[in-house]
Parts: structure tokens; sequence; C-alpha cells
């Protein structure tokens, strides 16, 4: 941590502030320029230093220079995680594909689009049991009936499934049936939640917050990691922005960055990142070129009667278009699609 | 709610958007215009219907007429709502301050702090059990134990008391000590905590997500009316936005709209609004200026070894200073500040 | 335009805008609903009604129906844009390559870096004379000295150059050199120079604004093309949100955008886009992915010498790699990369 | 500045920044510490020094200490500046009011509008001759007529005026009228235009770009100073964020921050900062209340009339009211109106 002096500051000021320093076990390192003073803090670093040194007389400013997450960062980390969901690799050489309805309506279209998924490449199958919904007056979800019936799909086509926990006294039922316990972009910072994930065994699945930064996102995933639980992956779903064309703006920059300074796997949802479905098949193109380690789509056998998001849900044809493109672009950046499996080991 | 046609939308799209709005039981109202048909929806909208017709062939865009929340809303309820706080009334006249520390960390700081501000004219006292926390390796509150420290320093000044709850599993245990339940920012699409809260009695404060938009925030607070709480507060807080000088930018401007879109009073909190003690003071006059019924500021004895917050927290002389130059700013705007209550009604 | 009136609205009020609306020799055309009345305006719409209407007793609110932009539009011309430039195409088949230093800096260097790239595969180089720069201490760029250079690199390599124009005054100067003119980011609303390209017949590419929704883009758009200059071009190179890692935010979501509601071609410019080298490469992949007509990228002989923006310049190898990559994910979404010609024809 | 080297940075990587860092003419200051080494650079920085060293093999980040900019800073020159307008002070104890129509349409609007703010306070005339217009088929303003129109007004009533010019060829003829040339949101990264400014003698309103941070605006002012003009005021009309309910967010805490960091008097206009009138009121309170030298409020004859901007005027009545509540706002923080003169000295 690095302590900038204000132009002028004061012989007393700048006591004060190495004062404040060594109070706390630190040691404070004195570097005078030609116009200010500048003090490096040496030693570990605790959240609270930056605002306790901000707030002295004669302090310009205080700039972090250690990044305040350890367990995520590849830093201190530098192999990829890869995660084994029921058989299926994730973080690895090949790409993975989650696709299913975006909430579970009844057993015929979930177990109607598992199939359809699977017959056309995806690895895992999506679908939400409880849905987070902005109005209190829509649909949210099946809840424990819509698990089981996840685990019939998952019974009848061998996917592995992802689905969504939204409370932590919820997250023992869900672990139950999941193979992927997801966290939604609302909740990524509703630490009790974190908490309780990070206390199962199972793999998680991170969603960034609307107005997250990647170092937010991180800090979140830490909160997963401090508690024990390293099968975690992350996932970009867009985030808030001025531009009104789409319900997000996909980050697809997140993709390449994640990478660079995590070693924690990630993967795109362009439906929810962008909220139309004819910009799904571009984007997810977009995100495994980007490197994604794997897509999230969803998929719905009639977008026009979905109780939940169907305008960003892609038609069978449109999904089995989508997977065709999607092989040789995995391809062009030295990997290729992950297979379905028969069976999902449990 | 008004679906809007295509250029060159053919008769068939059109009777295929006004079928599927008639299979609903609404009904389709068509408009000519030179250059496209526009259909309008006629009946009791629900949530889902918008992503339905989006999804249609031949349909460009699907605007929503009317306000997805009600409850919240001044067209169906016209006249201000007034809140009863153990004695002291929020959303009328006068206008309220609520102060102290962001954490509560031993008796001693608590009760001296509400000494503090009651004497120099707050009416509640606000202090943190339970802190929200970017980092797991931050202080997180005392629990329980803070909750029974802000009890004393009730039972010492007669201040009534707003304390942040976190998570649905507690909400009774909060509410025995609270006087105004507080949702915080990260909190405001925990959809299972507003219902919680929904349930009870108290008085509730809702704050802003970082990026809620005001329509967000309303349907947030139809959550909870919903359930039949109405005692009901929002709270400003801050935005987040692409400026990095302050944490957060302080929308003043939320509070006159939501006055004029609600009838639920409206509380401001410059403190997590700009991170920045030295812009408390200014945006606390703004917040009364514009209309606001009431601020929420933190204050601490030595804000320099607070254990949370310090650098956006006032000393006791400053805010005795901001609460001297409060009163004429609210008498310029017609209104008084609260005074503070002998004791508090519970 | 729909005119949307309150809850409530009384018949006074509604015969006011009505009036309104026929003075201005437009139609009114009245639906009742359950709540409240809806107006639609029947004719030819000009920019300033929705303000002369929103402000009349009883209005709730007024809905534009119409883009208010036309030209730009794939709905009133849906027929892609192919561009000549030099004898290369822009928005045809295949995906063209703009590569070359940020700033021109010497004759060695322009012309040592245009050979490179065009041995990798560029197709068109790029390069500034005229540099906008956010402070008044920093290399502005050489001005008319640059814009000879780049002449004798496109003599030298038969590549055609485009280079940005920031002035009214300067259109005509940079034009005798320049095959296409850029309007920079920070000059995406200077509608004096938008004029003044569009009274030229040089190709144009214009940048979307640093907060420039996708509308107002093509509203910008619109200025040019209304001056009779249809040899127009969109670049996409980030947009500012709240995310620090990166400079901007790069929306690759806006090139299958352009692409459904706008016939002029797309390119992306990944190293504005995101401000560091080491993104670029992934983000050209997603770009062309996504379906961009081209992408432009900044190449320098040696990125950390460079007078300016050398930290998102690539170097001749890293280039390479790039072109490498970026072949077969052409070809994945049915496309190649154009070949550099031997002539430039002017 | 300060480069932050990896963890795990070789001492090759060290040795090729202290360099890369001498080679300019500077010093390098190494600081071991426990996990990384920190290198402060010493001396005269430059603005390309950050990108150069960011890309050098092993640095993590480079971290800019001193600001960008001087001649704006109050580090640099602490004492305010107050302007003289036509006899007006702007930047000292009183506080003033600019108001007037959006754009200039006739004699009679003009002088009725200018006789009518006189006589409710205002000490300043404004009103565009030149008006930026996001679509080409707006209307965008009198140009010349327009000008002598406001000297008229001038003439007529004693208030000095603003006006916006928007090309730097237009600067001289602007200048012959204006007592204040304004330089629009939209133009404050148009350097020609700043340059060309800064080389008057008049004096200068420069507004805060819709996406600019207070850095960046600081920057733009640093060109107008640098050229020798330091007769500038700043203003700020509101921000891009995602909240669409406004038509940009006013951020009220830009007055203090002004305050702090900076010796220039800033002006707020909350027309364009809300964009509908019933918010201006309230926000112009807020401003003042804030510490604002003075508010910029537009003022039609018939707003919803109006050829540009209706929706956020004020008519008469409401700008009477206005200025009866700013009184005892501008006194409550120690500040009085100003009073309007008589005669406008040029």
């Amino acid at each position: 941590m690095i302590v900038v002096m204000r132009v002028g500051a004061t012989e007393k000021e700048i006591a004060g502030v190495v004062q404040r320093i060594e109070d706390t076990g630190l040691k404070a390192h004195l570097s005078q320029g030609a116009e200010r003073t500048i003090i490096g803090v040496v030693g570990q670093i605790f959240p609270e230093l930056q605002d306790m040194l901000e707030i002295l007389p004669g302090v310009e400013d205080v700039i972090r220079v250690s990044k305040p997450y350890k367990l995520a960062s590849r830093e201190f980390h530098p192999i990829d995680t890869i995660i084994n969901v029921g058989g299926v690799s994730i973080g690895g050489k090949e790409v993975v594909v989650m696709a299913g309805p975006c909430a579970i309506e009844s057993e015929e279209q979930v177990i109607e689009t598992a199939r359809a998924v699977k017959s056309a490449g995806a690895t895992i199958l999506r679908g939400g049991a409880y849905k987070p919904s902005t109005s209190p007056y829509s649909f949210r979800g099946l809840g424990r009936v819509g698990l089981e019936l996840l685990a019939k799909a998952r019974e009848a086509t061998g996917l592995p499934i992802v689905t969504e926990v939204m409370a932590p006294e919820d997250v023992e039922l869900v672990a139950e049936y999941a193979d992927i316990l997801q966290i939604g972009a609302r909740n990524m910072q509703n630490f009790n939640l974190l908490v309780e994930v990070g206390k199962t065994t199972k793999p998680v699945m991170l969603k960034r917050g609307l107005s997250a930064t990647i170092q937010e996102w991180l800090l979140a995933a830490e909160y997963i990691l401090a508690q024990g639980n390293n099968q975690l992956m992350l996932c970009e779903r867009g985030i808030r922005t001025f531009e009104t064309y789409t319900r997000n703006t996909f980050d697809v920059s997140s993709i390449p960055i994640i990478e660079k300074v995590s070693h924690l796997p990630i993967i795109a949802d362009p439906s929810h990142g962008t909220g139309k479905w004819y910009l799904v098949t571009p984007m997810a193109l977009a995100a495994v070129a980007a490197g994604a380690d794997g897509i999230m789509v969803e998929v719905h056998p009639n977008p026009d009667s979905a109780l939940k998001d169907g305008a960003q849900s892609l038609t069978f044809d449109n999904f089995r278009r989508l997977m065709a493109q999607l092989q040789p672009i995995a391809e062009a950046v030295g990997r290729r699609l992950a297979a379905p499996q028969e069976k999902c080991l449990r």
C-alpha cells in the first residue's frame, strides 16, 4: 500500500502517518520526491487500512498495490483449475456447452429439451427451479418440483445439471439434486449464500453481478474459496451500462482478463448477456473465440410461450445451427467441444 | 402495452400477434399508420407478456405503457405515507436525521456516539451489527452483541434505532431490537429477504441497489408492500457510474423523482453516497434542499481508528456543524428538523 | 409517436393534446384503455414533437415508435453497403484488416510497419497524423508531415491508408492523402465535422463515441449520409462503463446489432476497445466471430518506445500470430480474410 | 509515478525497468517488499511515460501519483479564481443566476424572456444561437442572427450574455457578441476549439462532457488555461449513467469536489442535468446548497411551443418561484444572490 502525501504536507503530518502505520504492526518506507513525499507500507495489509490512512491530515491519496484477493488469483495459484462435473471436465482443453430452458415448466418441456440439446451436442443441462424475478407478480419457479424434474431429465439423458440456488437455507436441498450450484448475478454479494455454498463440496458457478467490477467478482469468489470449496467456476453474463438496446452489455473482454488474473474456469452466458435470441449465436461464437471454457445458453421448445425469458431463448433448430458453427470456432483457437456422456457420474 | 410491427410486416404476421394476445384473454386494438401497424393491448397485463410478444414474427418492439408497480405508485396511492418510528414521524413536514457509527464496535463507542448525536439534534440512531463486506477478510460486525449494544444506547438516549438485516433467517432476531429494519444496497434484490421483512409489521428502510434503476427500486419496494407491510421508506445511497473520484455517484435527483412517482418517504445517505467525509456535509444539505424526508450520516468518535468506513464518517464536531447548517436549509424549503425525543415509544 | 395520458387525465387534457397534435398538421388517434387513454400520432414526425407533447397537462409519457434515423437504417435500405477503398472491398464477404502505428513518428517507423503488416496479410494501413489527446502536454501528432509519410508508405506497399481528421478546416487536406477519413470517438458528435466529411466523396469511418448509444451513433451516421456521402462504415471502439480494468468496455454485441439495424459495414478496433495489448488478439478474434466486416489494430516496431498508446500496440510477431488465428475464425463464420493488393487504386 | 512489479519478477526485469526510467532522464527509487518490488519514478513525469512502462516485462501496474493537470489545480493555485463578466463577479461570495431560452427563436421571445428573468433576479442572460443537435433533422439555431438578437436583449436589459460556440472558426464572431463563451458538453474534448477559446481574453464556461471524469474535465480546462486564458469557469450538466428516468444523472457531488481540487468557479445547469422541468427547481436548490457559484436554467415564455428542449424549460412563473426559494438557500450556506445590474460593462 502506498500513501501519497499532499504537496506541502508538514513534517508533523508525515510523522503522524508513519506512526499510524507502525501502530498497526506494519513498516513505513519513506520516499521524498521533488514535489511530495510518498510512504510505502510494508507487511500484511488488512482491508480496513486504506480507510484508516486516507483520513489522516496531509494525506492526498492511498493506493492499494497488492490485489485484495489471493485464493482466486493466478499470481498465487498459477495452474488452471479443472473441475470434474459428473464426468465432464471444465477448464481444460475442451469447451463445454450448457443448455436448457430458463425456467423448468413441466416434465415434458424439460425432458424434450434435454434430449434435443444432447442430440445437438450439449454436455450439461441447465434449468431454473428457483427464479429471481424483478417483479413480485412474475413467475418464480416450481421450486422442489422443478429440481425433481431436472433429476428425471438427467436420468433420461445422462447430462449433469446446473441450477440456481437463491437462499442459504436452500443450499442443502438444491445440492442434493444439482451437479453445479449456480449463484445468480443478483446474489453475487449475498455473502451468507456465498459462505453456505463454500461449505459444500459441490462445484459452484458464480455469475458476475450486474454492476460488479472484475475485482469485486473475484472477491466474491474468494468468499467461496476461503470456505474450502475450490470447485469454482465463474460466469460472465453482462453488465449494466448506459446502452439500452440490449438488456445488459455482454462484457466479452472479461473472458481473457479472468484467464489472465485467475486460475478459475470462465463460462459465458450470452442469453442473459444480451437478452435477445438473435444475438445469442454471434455472442456465443465471440465468447469461445475469446477463450471461454464453456457457454451457457437458453433453449426452449416454444420460446414464444415460455413462462420466463422467451425472448432470449433459442429454438431447437437455432441451437443446432449454433453448435454447428461453434465447433470450427473452438478448433480455430486450439480447442474442441466436449462430447456429451452416456451417463452422469454421481 | 403496445406492439410496434416492423415496416412491411405481413397481414399474416399481424394476425398472428392479434391471435397470441387474444389467446391470453386480452384484447388487441389495431392502429394502421402510414409506415407501420401498431397494436395496443387492452386488459390486465402480466409481466411475461412483453417477452412473449417480442419474439413473434414481424414484431419490431413491444413497449410497456403502464408502470409495473402499483402499491408503491403515487398514481394509485396519491397521499404521502407517514411512518411512526417509536414516536418519530417520517415522511411528514419534519426532516429526520439518523446518525451513528457505521459498525458497532463497543458499548463505549456506541453510547458515546448516541449521546453526541442526540445532543446535536439527531432523532434516530444508526449502527451496524451485521455488516456486508466486499472482502471475506474484512470485519463483518458483532452480530447479536451489536444489537444488544444498540438497545442499550436506545435505553440511554431515547433514540429509536435503525440497523441492517442481511438474511431472511435473521429477520426475527433483528426485529426484536430494531425500530427500523434496513435492507442494504447489495440486498435490494434479495427477494427472499424482501418477502421476509414484508411479513413483519416493523418499519423498513429499503436502500437503492448500486445499479438499480428507479423502476427496479420501486419493484423491490413492491415486494415488501405486497406482503402487507406498508411501513416502508426508501433510501438513496449512490449509484455506480464511470466516475472514480467518489465511491458512488450520489443521485440527488432520485429524491424529487421518488416524491413525484411514489408516496413513500425518501431518506438520503450521503456517507455511502460519496465515500468521503468532506463531501458528506454539502451533499446532506443538497439532499434536504432537494426535498429529502431525512438524512442518514455516519458519525464516529475517532474516524481514523474506525473498524469500518472511517473515511466517510464525520467527527462529533463536524456533525454539529452539519446540523447547524441543516436547519436553515430545511426552513428554506418550508420544513424543519425533527427534535429528538426523551424516550423511544415501543 | 404515442402519447400516454396519466391515469385520471381529464377530457379537457386529452382534447388539449389532440389539438396540439392537429395544430402541427398531424393526426391523433385515440385509444381508451381500462386505466388510461393512449393517443397515437400519425404522420411525418419531427424531432421536436416529443418535447412539445411531454410538457402538456395530463401527459404521462411520450414514446417514439419509429427510429429517428432513416438513411442509416436497414428497414429503409435492406441491402448491405459495400465500399471500395482503393480496390479493397469493405462490407462484402471478405474481412479486412487495418493495421499500423497509433501515431506516425518517422519515415522509418511507418514504412517498416507498413511492410511488416502487409507481409502478415493486412489490407489497409492505419496511422495517426493528427492525434486527439486528453492532456495538453501530450504528443499531438506530426500533422501534414505525418500525412506525407503515410503517402510514402502507401507508395511503398500499395496499402490504402486510413487516418483521422479532427477539424472541419482540415478535411480538404486530409482527404488529399487519405483513402478513408476516420472520425474519432471524441468527435462523433462534432456536427460541423460530420457535415464537412459528408460533403466529400471519400470513404469515411465513423467511430462510436465513448458514451454513445447505438441510436446516437446511427444519428451521427445520418448527418454524414444526409450530405450525400454514402461511402460510410462504422467502427466500434469501446464504451465507457464502471469497469476500470480495461480503458473502455469493448462492446462486441454492437457488431451483430449494427448488422441487424443498419446496412453499413462495421469495423472493430480492439486496441482502443481494451487499451491492453494482451487483450487485442482475443478480442479481435471475438469481433470477427461476431460478424465484424473488418478489424483495426495498432502495430508498432517497438511498442515500449511508442510516442502514443504503446501499451495497446502489438509487436510484429504478435500481429503475425493474430493473423494466423484470424483466418480460421473468418472461415468458421463463412468468410475469408481479404488479401493485400499490389497497388492502391486511386 | 510508481511501477508495481509482478510477484516473482526477475532481477533482469527490474533492471530493465530502472534502465528505461533512467534513459528518459528520470530517477528510479527501488522499494523491496515482502512479496514484490515497487519502483518510484522521481522527476518531471511526461504523459507518455505510463504507457511506456506498463508494457515492460515483469510490470504488473503503473500508478500515476501526481495529478496530470497543474494550472487548474488548487494544489498549485490555492486562491479562488474570481471572474468579472461585464461587472458581475463569478466565483466570489455571491451566487449568480444565468437564465434564458435554450435556443434563440425571435426578437420578441428573447427580449420578453430577458426582461422576465431580470425582473425575477437573474444576473446573466443565456441563449443559444448555435445549437448542437443529435439528429440532423432538428433545429440547429439561428446563428449570427441569434447573436444579434442576444445583443439587443443585453442592450434592453443590461444583462451580460452567455452563449455557446461550437467551432473554432466561429470563435471570433461569437466573441464579438458574447460576454461568456460557452463550450458545450459534446465539445469538451474538441481540442482545437479549446485551444481557440484559450487564445481569446473572453471569460469561458466549460461544460462537463457526458462521460467525462472529473480528471478529464480538468484536463480539458488545462487546455484553455495553457493558452493563457484564465477567465475560466466550469459547468456541471449531468453525466451519462444507466438510469433512464432522467436524460442524464446530474452529479451534484462534482460541485464540492471541484471546489476542493480546483480554484475555478463552478456553475450548475439543472435543466440539461435532468431534462425535466419539474426537477429543475429542486436540483437548482440542491446545487446551491452544495456550494455552486451559480446556476444556469432554461426559461421560455411558452415551453410547450419551444423549438428546443421545451420539456426542461421553466415558465416565467416557475422561475420566479425558484428565485424566491433560492435566496434563503444561498443565505443558509453563507452566501447571497447577486443582484442584476443596470448596464453591462463591456
